[in-house]
């Protein structure tokens, strides 16, 4: 696929990412897309304190609601747009539902498992590997994250001043 | 908690896999027990096939129940078996739900995420660890793998006879 799709799935995951931020989410989308006809599968965004689940990242959210949504576990023939590098938990799941591709934003240099601590999409004694493009519209995907912390930092500062 | 606990919770977590050995599943099983009061909170067993969801793994399934029972992401406090060794999705899911214990019975060369071909549970710059102790009832959880595989070869043969 040509790079301005890939910036145009992005902004659909980015468009997920807002959703977790007004939940008070850290805010992290992704789009699963099939390959042949362009078509969203199926989109999610971070519920882990809303669902108060530790396994309901974007991307599994995507995943599992792909797979409902397919009939079957095996996602060949998609793509997975996430705005945020993937953690162990979801690069594991992408590798076991056999995505044929992953795009992602920006880097997770404390927790991604694509390129900053380990490489598990494409790991040569795993038996199914990916294609991988980062950095699409990165930017954008590092500053709703930035916004998010510093908004939360700020509540947190009041609260800690209502408090005293 | 003493071994004999261990094996206790891990002949618990063999019953679950042989749960998904009888519906045609990888006989995987998990059990996550409350450190303190040594209670039962939750069980799951692989259902890739069942559920068509390539994260429906025993030990996602054990974690997502296990939150919804306590009403927390965190799993902090709780101890998980599960036969084999975890893969990187479900290894990656244990950090992310900050469980403090791992243990299971035999080792997956083939995709094993806490000593065969990552570490990920036990990992310096992830933001949590766990204790972990391998090798509880090893032999049986191993058996079972192998009774399946050497069954589905035997059926697969017998299409292949039919179909000849």
């Amino acid at each position: 696929m040509p790079m301005q799709d890939d910036e145009a799935y992005m902004a659909m995951a980015l468009a997920e990412a807002r959703k977790a931020y007004d939940l008070g989410e850290v805010p992290i989308g992704a789009v699963l897309v099939d390959n042949e006809s362009g078509a969203v599968v199926s989109a999610g965004h971070n519920l882990r304190e809303t669902e108060l689940d530790g396994t309901a990242h974007a991307e599994m959210e995507a995943i599992r609601k792909g797979c409902k949504k397919l009939g079957r576990w095996r996602l060949s023939g998609t793509t997975l747009y996430v705005t945020i590098e993937p953690c162990a938990m979801c690069a594991g799941a992408l590798v076991n539902s056999r995505v044929d591709r992953l795009v992602y934003g920006s880097l997770d240099m404390k927790a991604g498992a694509v390129h900053s601590i380990f490489n598990i999409v494409n790991h040569k004694l795993l038996n199914h590997r990916m294609e991988v493009t980062d950095g699409i519209m990165a930017d954008q995907c590092r500053q709703i994250m930035k916004d998010f912390f510093a908004m939360r930092r700020k509540q947190n500062k009041e609260k800690k001043g209502r408090n005293a």
